[in-house]
């Protein structure tokens, strides 16, 4: 086990950084996971992050994370624990014990969910996702796209409440009865999914996001410590794009079936004055049209960042005035195959008149 | 096991019509569940009725029923096995096997769907409910109010999804998340609770609610073959009393979060002409008024029967212009206690001002 990485206190402010910008404006602020992971460090445990490829055929992997409506989560502080009970619900209902834990998605406050439950449960935390990024629903991962099994999985709230769905048809039930459940729950709540076997996730699973998410926010410490344009660090570092900079001049939000949907408008200022650009959103964003003309589209990755810091902002967090600088980058190949595009493609999405360009 | 009574075909039509009038107007239709039962016995299932004390001490008996809003199982038909496999996920979760099973509620469809699961399941159903009539929510059963674990409980539809309550804080919480997935599962499913021991359901059944169901049944049946009033028969041999006569001038009625729920008006006709009565329905009927005045109230029993034939009406049969006779029957006394009344007594469902005068 020489080649896992220990996760140390100096990873987890680079962590969430990276992780908010991967989250696309959505997956929920990781700043209170950040915190209940510092605090597990502190009190002494130790969270290994284990390569893709180190996975044992016959591992069984808890995939997991919180679901719910980012903008709940400003408000409605998580317990901690959410996660790990989901997880040990299905661990439970299958009769088994997971030597390994992978995140759903990367992007948001789900980067640390599965990293307090590798806590908890003394296991280490997989350097990889299901997403690449964050997506809204459950059924959106490449696990899932891939052929992962929908049943068992479980959510858990705060106040000990488990709900296991222990047969679902299909995994467009589960978001079903996953969404209804947890907007019951408060519109936040922890998740896990099926555990599934090591070689599936190696073949399945976006490698490396722990670590590029970590990498990413390293980006951003270092050019801030130096007064370096962050916007232009992450550009060329990261491979990432600036598609507009610009003034948000409207943002419509609703919260509606458990999902924070909306649009910004935003002005263009400095190579972009006299454009206009949009972003459509649910939870994340989804959409970047510019002059009306569709630029970047799900599934590749439309983030926000602060022009002047390159803070990311996510979608509950933009307003009115806010200077914006808005970059691009692919999305991971595993999703971007004809399977995956009918799950997390511009159609799949509600937008029937796209068809997926790739950046 | 002489002492119980095996359900005969001949049994199917009195139960059905006895428990539509138990239904208080809901609890859903028995006919399609009669025509379940019925398919059983003839492909040779032994159902017996055992009487409630005949229950040993450290027996699990499984309760179960369908949820649900009648109106929607007049068009969506249930497939026959949801019950079971309700009552299977709870016993699998708690690792064992019941010997018995019981209804929720005596009141409508739910009659017959515990009848159902003991014939696929071998086991005798026993001569009692958790309501003595219906009522539209999971925590409104004797069990609940006095002290019934709320959980593991379970959830079934006919597509083969089931979810499992594994842990819920309260039965409220309990009600709260069966709702929902029903609602999800398209409005109709079938609905387990934890299983309980001989002992409990001993103390806290309403008793005998199987066998008075097929009793009132043969009474309207015998009454209708020698072309006697129904509606007086009813009232002489079941001890119920009649409150109104008249004609349904108004009927409003809304499908909302997974309840029927409406108004009906009624003009007085006969001993009535001239008042003017209206009754409130949360899938079942709740108060009735006559000329501004509460007459009847929850959980005390209002029946709606057909002036000319003495067939009950369910809620969702109500039409305008149908005569109709009002007859109210007191409730069992286990319903009537003050921690029954804070569970099903007016205020519960929603009517401050009224406090629950016993008939």
């Amino acid at each position: 086990m020489s080649d896992f990485k220990r996760l140390e206190e100096a990873d987890l402010m680079p962590l969430a950084l990276g992780a908010a910008l991967l989250g696309t404006g959505g997956g929920g602020n990781p700043y209170v996971g950040m915190l209940r992971t510092r605090e597990l460090l502190r009190k002494g445990a130790k969270i290994e992050i284990m390569p893709l490829e180190a996975l044992p055929d016959d591992a069984w992997v808890a995939e997991c994370g919180g679901i719910g409506a980012p903008v709940v989560g400003v408000e409605k502080i998580e317990e901690g624990g959410e996660c790990h009970r989901a997880v040990m619900a299905v661990e439970e209902t299958m009769g088994i014990k997971c030597s390994a834990v992978i995140s759903a998605e990367i992007g948001g406050a789900n980067s640390m969910e599965p990293i307090i439950v590798a806590g908890l449960a003394g296991i280490p935390v997989v350097d990889g996702d299901g997403m690449g990024r964050a997506f809204p629903e459950v059924q959106m991962t490449t696990f899932f796209i891939y052929g992962a099994e929908p049943s068992p999985a479980a959510i858990a709230d705060e106040k000990g409440n488990v709900v296991v769905f222990r047969h679902v048809i299909d995994m467009f039930w589960l978001e079903k009865f996953a969404r209804d459940v947890s907007v019951d729950m408060g519109a936040g709540a922890g998740f896990a999914t099926a555990p599934m076997r090591g070689d599936f996730v190696r073949r399945t699973a976006v490698p490396g996001t722990v670590t590029q998410a970590i990498n990413i926010g390293n980006t951003v410490l270092r050019a801030r410590a130096k007064h370096q344009n962050v916007v232009e660090k992450i550009v060329e570092e990261t491979g990432a794009k600036l598609f507009f900079t610009g003034k948000i001049s409207d943002i419509e939000r609703s919260l509606s079936g458990g999902f924070s949907r909306g649009k910004a408008k935003i002005s263009g200022i400095g190579d972009w004055a006299g454009s206009e650009a949009e972003i459509a959103i649910q939870n994340e964003n989804l959409v970047l049209w510019v002059d009306g003309v569709p630029v970047i589209m799900v599934p590749d990755l439309i983030m926000n960042l602060e022009l002047e810091t390159g803070e990311p902002i996510t979608t509950e967090m933009l307003r009115y005035g806010q200077r914006v600088a808005v970059i691009g980058l692919p999305v991971h190949d595993l999703m971007k195959t004809p399977r995956a595009l009918e799950i997390v493609g511009p159609k799949a999405f509600g937008y029937p008149d796209l068809t997926f360009k790739p950046l």
